[in-house]
């Protein structure tokens, strides 16, 4: 079952530059940085609020370390932005997202990868969800 | 003090069926329909989950009633996807909104407007934001 919005991804040009942003303007400080080579980004999770599941939802503030990376190519086209969102699952994200699958929604990798903060994570077309790049979370 | 995320505003083309996308994809259930006559939408407030403000966290799908409102207008150049975001704020919102523009960030209203569930709203300017429309939200 899906029981929280996990986060909101945020494309930047500047990871420092956007979170400092975040920081100045909103007040947010819990702030966590990590860079996920396999996803070709440098990010930011900044801590918005607990949730009812016990967990909590972020910003993620991500910047291309490639520019063959997906996120890189995204920021070309779109520019800075939302990218996706993401919801956590309270059981095995394999397990999430084969059912999902089973209703007709396609699934970006074959088996989970690694997501922020010791998370398995995987994705779900954004073209078969009314455009919105979708990711499932499984916490550490 | 931004306390929660309040909501993802998720722009649509047809209300009820993305509505029935994310209800049958994900199991959500608890569903709230209004109008906004003066934002020009329809929408569906998807409550995802509990936050540690006591409030909580919706996905808010939105579909355009008039040609000429700004949704449609979004819709028109970047197809469906997500439109804004909203975090919700434990004072006035023209307090936090007076805040935020003290820092050079524009507001978009004069004064606050009517939102989601009789709640205050303001919008900040997407240039402004790292191209994040960005809402803030006084809950009723």
């Amino acid at each position: 079952m899906l029981t929280r919005i996990d986060h909101i991804g945020i494309a930047c040009h500047d990871l420092e530059a956007t979170v400092e942003f975040y920081k100045a303007t909103y007040g947010f400080t819990d702030a966590h940085f990590e860079v996920n080579e396999e996803q070709g980004v440098r990010e930011c999770m900044l801590k918005i609020n607990e949730t009812g599941d016990g967990a909590a939802s972020y910003l993620q503030l991500i910047e291309p370390i490639r520019e063959d990376s997906a996120v890189a190519k995204w920021l070309a086209k779109n520019g800075e932005g939302v990218h996706h969102i993401a919801f956590g699952t309270d059981r095995a994200v394999a397990d999430e997202a084969a059912d999902i699958a089973g209703k007709g929604v396609r699934v970006l990798y074959d088996a989970p990868r690694n997501g922020s903060m010791g998370s398995l994570i995987n994705f779900l077309h954004p073209k078969d969800c009314h455009g919105v790049l979708t990711e499932l979370v499984q916490k550490a």
